[in-house]
């Protein structure tokens, strides 16, 4: 039947439908001059997202290729470097670390938590010889936000570099790269950007640019001083992922248009007003520094956390996304990341109220759905 | 922001994706062997959904322009003919029996009804020597389905010809233009098929062709004659509207995948949950005999119809409709045809209680929208 999809997922999200239109577009080629141009508008427009003097390089590959670079773009042989793990992509630093023969240090996190900038203080001063510390903005797998001003406030009078993975935080909440001092900001074009996969993006500051350039570990397609040379010129240094970057100027404009802050805001407001409704129905958020782009739900006790995940699908025609690892089952998860709106998030949570009570949860229908109706409806979002 | 616009208009209604990307595509030349091609599966693909053997006429206009040409190819000066008001599409009939100088007698049903089969009848037995009787599948004004089945039932063993505005009604809801014997259906691609508006379509049998063919009003654009000959051979008389056709031709597919059946159980059961919630907010519905394509409720007293349609617009980007004339201010129409489905029908509710109580109605936000919930999510729609 006329199904809609709607993914409630944390990436790849709803596209913008500007972007599609930009993405279908007849191809421009790499070397032409409109594709030069477009490549100079979109520099300043990620500098203006990332709220940064430094160069957002684009590249072609997911955001995890834009964390390996960051790696062996900044790392040498036998280096000290740190990472946090407070879920599965904290680990994947560690992953990347280690397939580098780095010396790692961890921080383990119980899973739900964030490090708290005191934690990371200790960790800091524990291993002064760290030359780089990696961790995430958003950590996907558990709804968590790291207190990054806080931390990049101590990284910054440190030694150790500070290189933030914001692909789940990216366009979601705000960030200021500049103001903030994070040395090196990674991210990815298929949350926050409301754009399909494809896109790395990774800009680095100074200390950052100094690191880099005396790093040995080896690099080709990853090497950031030649795409930084290309890119200057608006360019890339191998074939760039045109029709992508044709969506990436439209997601641009749109920020511009609306204002950062307002899109910011009314991710605020919605996850904010998810959370509460999830209160309602008497269900318990996992999160203890909750993100604004998805919201952790426990599955209640009895209940298959799969068997949700599948009725969203199979039924409504949804995608929500459960746990990950240790979590799997336990929890679901449900983002208002991309191109999506309040209705759209009642639409979710009718359904969940609907699956819950099929699968036998002692839950009211309609009462998550009613706070979202007093909630987001009312003020213009 | 990022607002979805929402229609649950009667026409325009939102496109099916399937035929945007038709209508989408670098453009066919309407002499072309591809073009050719296509309108040959156009047609078959019509008498599918019209159910009848006799040709559908594919016109480059609108419904109202399908509707002239029954009128201006059927008939010849000083006829006597039957029109049915109701609502403002009975009066159209009217107008345009007017506007050819044609004897017109017309039955006057309160708005909100339907002539029963029984009134038709008399209508029928006062008025014998009335080459044509014209009246609505659907009034969509009121939103009142007239019984046609039973209606063809008479003019069937009548010499007045029936002429049946299935605009608003053919893709919504059964209709069987051969089994019932009905002479001339007419309808148009922006309601229940989903397209732009800008095609007129017209079936008429052989006891109409017949009048066709000694039919002395003046026509040019809408000769019938001139496009059967054209259309029998995968041609139109004049331009065809090619892109809008390409979409027709991916609607006439999803209506054949998905199956007619299904899809009109769909409105069905949309419909008929939508009116339950009415119920279920204490409002009141107008239509006496509702139709399956779009709700009429009342206005609830001291509260003005045309704010709700303004602060559904303005607030949260959704398009519904005021009465038209006389119901202008007292009812609000609220469809369910087109690319929609149970969530859009949930959206438009959960709006339609914020927007209700803010205006100072006493109803108990959520109540309409659990009903839906109850009624709508569980069986696949």
């Amino acid at each position: 039947m006329q199904h809609k999809k709607r993914l409630f997922t944390p990436g790849p999200t709803m596209v913008l439908p500007k972007a599609l239109e930009g993405i279908s577009q007849p191809i421009l080629h790499h070397r032409s001059k409109a594709f030069i141009e477009l490549f100079g508008e979109i520099r300043q427009g990620l500098k203006d997202l990332f709220e940064t003097q430094n160069e957002v390089l684009v590249l072609a590959s997911s955001g995890t290729g834009a964390m390996e670079s960051a790696v062996c773009n900044l790392c040498s042989p036998g280096d000290e470097v740190l990472t946090v793990s407070a879920g599965k992509f904290g680990e994947r630093w560690g992953e990347i670390c280690d397939a580098y023969g780095l010396k790692r240090k961890t921080l383990e996190v119980e899973w739900g938590s964030a490090p708290t900038s005191k934690q990371i203080q200790t960790f800091l001063s524990e291993n002064p010889n760290a030359k780089v510390l990696f961790l995430q903005a958003c950590e996907t797998s558990t709804c968590v936000n790291f207190p990054i001003e806080e931390i990049a406030k101590l990284t910054r009078t440190s030694n150790t570099l500070l290189v933030v993975d914001a692909v789940s935080f990216l366009g979601v909440s705000p960030l200021s790269m500049d103001r903030w001092g994070i040395d090196v900001v990674v991210s990815g074009s298929q949350k926050g950007l409301m754009l399909p996969p494809g896109l790395g993006l990774i800009a680095m500051n100074d200390r950052a640019w100094a690191l880099q350039k005396k790093s040995k570990l080896p690099k080709y397609y990853f090497d950031l001083g030649k795409e930084l040379k290309a890119q200057q010129k608006n360019q890339t240094a191998y074939t760039a992922s045109v029709s992508l970057m044709v969506g990436l100027k439209a997601v641009l404009d749109f920020f511009k248009q609306e204002s950062k802050e307002k899109i910011f805001l009314k991710h605020q407001k919605m996850a904010s007003a998810m959370r509460e409704a999830v209160t309602a129905m008497d269900l318990e958020l996992f999160s203890k520094s909750p993100s604004d782009g998805l919201v952790a739900i426990r599955v209640p006790n009895g209940i298959d956390g799969e068997k949700i995940v599948a009725q969203l699908r199979d039924q409504y025609h949804m995608t929500i996304i459960g746990g990950q690892d240790k979590l799997k089952g336990k929890i679901i998860r449900i983002g208002c990341m991309g191109y999506l709106d309040v209705f759209d998030v009642i639409a979710v949570f009718s359904a969940l109220e609907k699956v819950l009570v099929s699968l036998g949860a002692k839950i009211s229908l309609g009462k998550g759905v009613r706070v979202l109706q007093e909630k987001l409806l009312g003020a213009l979002l």
